[in-house]
């Protein structure tokens, strides 16, 4: 008896739907796979890209050519609007997609706890746009700081803040702090030798607060040798354009960024499912929206158990799970096979860099820092890729522009005019050399 | 006796500008160098940008970057707004910067012989933004194709229309065809092994018409082997959003990119000068602005003589010669010395690609075609960097994205969204497989 091929439909081309994706190509069930982008973004390095340490196509390639020499893998660049439930299609604008399976992988979003106008302040990192964004707006604060002679115009200029004590934020404000750090020491003139300010704020006691307390502690030092100042246990209470408060103190900054919460995407409202707080979907044991057995949801966008009473975290190794369970459960039901039983997170660790040469990595009974923790942090990236090319053209690749780049990713792509860029306070006035 | 140091300002750091500033290093000048960019291109290999063959970090190198080494040399990201010859100063929106010598290296931009309306439909290529928009742009043709099922939209979007048969044309014709062709065969599933239509439009009687005629020749038949269809002879009469009319015939193109004039900058219009009909300012045999032996007009924006009674064409050989110059110039001047005489253009000779392993070489009695004369191009193109960052490690790294990125530089940095990119006429209709 033949079995008709599985139609299986797959929103989000992330690490869990990619996984999906590629864990199903083995099977015979048509695959759908569907992503407003057409990449698949390594999110973990995006604060690399942000400050102009990798180029995106270090971080990124075409959800197209990673998914080349699987057949049974149609890709398709558009946007689900909504989801037909009782219809089992997919809906998207005026077209729609019958599915027999359906996994909802379609991520997450900053989250600005209910202030959603300091998303235009204080915006986050998320997709290439934002590192880009983020990139050029620390290059032109550095550049817009050489020509303008006001101190408290150089003085916001160079001043940059990070909001979020996570591995996002931690990344980030050490990343920041070489970038500034380099760039005063050899090429500018005006502002040579000048020190930037970058603050880390966090609502928290500690931060990595998910990382034991020792390896918190290491990392607060870690950063304050990069220069980074940290504000601990106290939240942010108001963000406006160029400036930031905290309890009673105001800190003008031209470069905000936001590192500190995320929501899942809209996907629940499609789904008009249950959840939580964050917005993200609440899922059986199995991963599947309650009373539908045939539509999973998977990674950021969903609360995950872990199958040992908890939740799963929303990080990268937790969707990548998550995403090859449901391909082989989705194949075992198309074959009559047992099921595979519920979804188990494997918590392999959790890792965060600090600057170029210190990480910490918490693998449960074994903790290490330091330069050692960065070289388990790197082969752990590199392992993590999916096909992204091939792993050891990678490690050359980041290799590469790890010796020999110097940050020369520090392009801004557009052209600076008086009338968008440069609101320069105080500009410099030059003198005539006698001649 | 002491000289005072001499002040000189330049303003543009494309080939001319970059290179005067950098042979200026070595003298005691105080040199100030501006650009609305923060970097400097490497504009011979833009198309490359542009059809995702290679990624913007690796022709590309941010100005600080290159002149980190030279004290004396200072950087400053503005846009100049006009020059006060008398009072020999440059005006900055509200501010000023005096010089004692003032170099304009300004650079061309496009030409649409008095059609300014068609820029918007048939974009040129002369920066990193206009790069990566056609970037984008060529490939959301390909996914928009993907879901199309009219015959008409779908012919439309594979249908690619290049304006202009010198170099930029021919290699941007050449480019996309591979990349299309390449894409059409491994990546799409509906529109796999569909054709796309490359035309490329020139109103010459042949291609690459400052080559010689044989090479035009050869040019032509490399072309038509990747698949580009040529019309020659014949204008382009109108251009509107997605359609071109080149004599009766009204041809239906989603993308359309203009290389077929260029004008100089409006440097013309700050100095009050003299200008052809590119706009390009007409200088004297020192490549001074006529009365005024302080300001020099040198590349792109200026009509230089060759010193041989012609016009130095506008090429990057042609900048760099001059900005070369004019440094020597400046730096004999200040010390008294004897002047190097009128401005003298070495033509070195043309070179143009076809693809990736067909090139020409036009270089006097000696003409190259082939393999060879792509070698040959390889090689020019990295001696010719401006001490981007260094040679050996350029070759190395674009060796390495030629053999492994397989135009893995084919992102789209943006998500696209139902309100903004997908125009789908008629969207596939699926029917469900029986369950």
């Amino acid at each position: 008896m033949s079995t008709p091929r599985q139609r299986v439909v797959i929103v989000g081309a992330g690490f869990g739907g990619l996984t999906a994706a590629a864990k199903l190509a083995r099977t015979d069930a048509d695959v759908t796979l569907i992503d407003r982008r057409n990449h698949h973004l390594f999110q973990p390095l995006l604060y690399q890209v942000a400050t102009a340490g990798l180029a995106p196509t270090q971080i990124a390639s075409p959800v197209r050519m990673i998914l080349r020499r699987q057949p049974n893998v149609h890709i398709e660049l558009d946007e689900v609007t909504g989801v037909d439930l009782a219809g089992r299609q997919l809906r998207l604008g005026d077209r729609t997609i019958p599915y027999d399976q359906l996994i909802v992988a379609t991520g997450a979003t900053h989250a600005y706890f209910g202030r959603d106008g300091w998303a235009e302040h204080a915006p986050g990192l998320k997709s290439l746009e934002d590192a880009l964004a983020l990139r050029s707006r620390v290059l032109l604060a550095l550049e817009s700081a050489e020509l303008d002679m006001d101190p408290a115009a150089r003085e916001r200029l160079l001043t940059f803040v990070v909001v979020g004590g996570g591995p996002t934020g931690v990344e980030l404000a050490g990343a920041i702090a070489e970038l500034t750090r380099r760039a005063l020491a050899c090429d500018f003139r005006r502002i040579r030798g000048q020190r930037a300010r970058i603050l880390l704020i966090d609502s928290g006691p500690r931060v990595l607060s998910t990382f034991c307390p020792s390896l918190s502690a290491y990392a607060k030092g870690a950063l304050e040798k990069l220069g980074v100042e940290l504000m601990q246990g106290r939240p942010v209470g108001h963000v406006e354009a160029q400036a930031v408060t905290v309890g009673d103190t105001r800190i003008e900054a031209a470069t905000i960024v936001w590192a500190a919460g995320v929501q899942a995407s809209p996907a629940g409202r499609w789904l008009a499912a249950e959840t939580d707080r964050a917005g993200r979907v609440i899922v059986d044991a199995d991963l599947s929206l309650p009373r539908h057995p045939d539509v999973f949801v998977i990674g950021d966008v969903a609360r995950m158990p872990d199958g040992r009473g908890g939740v799963a975290p929303g990080v990268a190794p937790a969707a990548k799970q998550a995403g090859a369970y449901v391909a082989k459960l989705i194949d075992a039901r198309a074959h009559g096979r047992a099921s595979p039983g519920p979804f188990r997170y494997a918590n392999y660790g959790s890792l965060a860099t600090i600057g170029r040469k210190a990480a910490v990595a918490d693998l449960g009974p074994v903790k290490l820092r330091g330069f050692l923790a960065w070289i388990f942090w790197c082969a752990a990236h590199v392992w993590f890729l999916i096909g992204f090319r091939n792993r050891v053209q990678v490690v050359l690749d980041w290799l590469w522009s790890y010796l020999t780049f110097e940050r020369g990713a520090r392009l801004v792509f557009e052209a600076v005019t008086r009338s968008r860029e440069i609101r320069v306070v105080s500009p410099p006035v030059e003198v005539r050399t006698a001649s």
